[in-house]
């Protein structure tokens, strides 16, 4: 099916055109022919491939998506448990180029979530699978006695997703948030809490 | 100055019409055209209050923030230390359906502040005044012995920031998330860490 396989390809180009222009400014303000223009297509000829802004930052949300779990499932290796769940919360986080552009990739998509079920879905699936995986991995650490902590695993996943989301955001938005590591610190501090229950103070 | 006085009062009265829209639907899709009608004005009178859909959302967020701080006033009454920055922090939270709504300003004023630097000064300037509003609070708790964590107050003020954050988010994109008492229950576990450093596991 090489006709296919070309529309696809042809797809994910524009998806990296409508990237690069994400890296430079916000989306919202981005055209549909500022983005032909940026791919090398006629206005009119994107169509063909996105019928609308919506379909075209689903696309890139998704691909934002894929490109995250190929790079923690390529760091976790053999990892398991607590090491994998940290493995893959970094690759969530704006520690380079690259994440910072997927969190604002993440951060126009959910203005639009907001107002549609069909991308409200999209949103959905993705978190699930990554409940899944956290979840899947705090079984096996449970099992070996990695995790002793007195949280459930349901308050554990919703503490990575506040802490990993709140991290995508505000140093995108402001420039006096803290160097990389302090980021990576911050979720080790929220491990270190996942597996230790309080002191008495 | 009436003229003034009457000119502020008509801003807001379309900052509230903006507002109901925000509670419908996403901000991206509206036109202000449907803002226009939304607050019984002729379109293109409102251009003689607000010059773009920026400056709407921008007189939208800062109306927002007000509102936090003015019934985080209110619930902080005579409270000081870390009870001050729990009341804060609870007023931030989509608890109910005014402060989903807020939530929802904060996500597409995000998606704006990204491209714009005067967006990002209002931004920055909001969290500056509750980064200064928590240390002082956080000063307090610190002379009275009710804070003996080991973490600094950047830490602390970071770690509420990104949890609050993500939780003004994920809820609003996801039915899945739990019930608002559960976010009050992930807060005091914060808060919790901060006040006690970790046992021994």
């Amino acid at each position: 099916m090489p006709k296919r396989v070309d529309h696809e390809q042809r797809r994910r180009e524009i998806v990296q055109a409508a990237w690069r222009l994400i890296a430079r400014g916000g989306f919202e303000a981005m055209t549909m022919r500022e983005i032909a223009a940026e791919a090398g297509y006629a206005n009119g000829a994107l169509k063909h491939y996105f019928s609308s802004k919506d379909d075209l930052l689903a696309a890139a949300f998704q691909q934002s998506f894929f490109r995250v779990n190929e790079r923690a499932a390529h760091s976790i290796g053999e990892r398991t448990g607590l090491a994998a769940i940290r493995a893959l919360c970094l690759e969530m986080l704006p520690l380079d180029e690259e994440r910072q552009v997927e969190a604002r990739v993440a951060i126009a998509f959910w203005d639009r979530v907001v107002a549609s079920k069909a991308l409200m879905k999209i949103h959905a699936d993705s978190m699930a699978i990554w409940r899944k995986w956290i979840e899947d991995e705090l079984e096996t650490a449970r099992r070996s006695g990695e995790l002793v902590g007195d949280l459930s695993h349901e308050q554990i996943i919703d503490a990575l997703f506040f802490v990993t989301t709140g991290m995508r955001v505000l140093p995108i938005l402001e420039k006096g948030f803290g160097p990389p590591e302090s980021y990576v610190a911050m979720l080790d501090a929220v491990l270190a809490r996942v597996v230790a229950p309080l002191g008495e103070g």
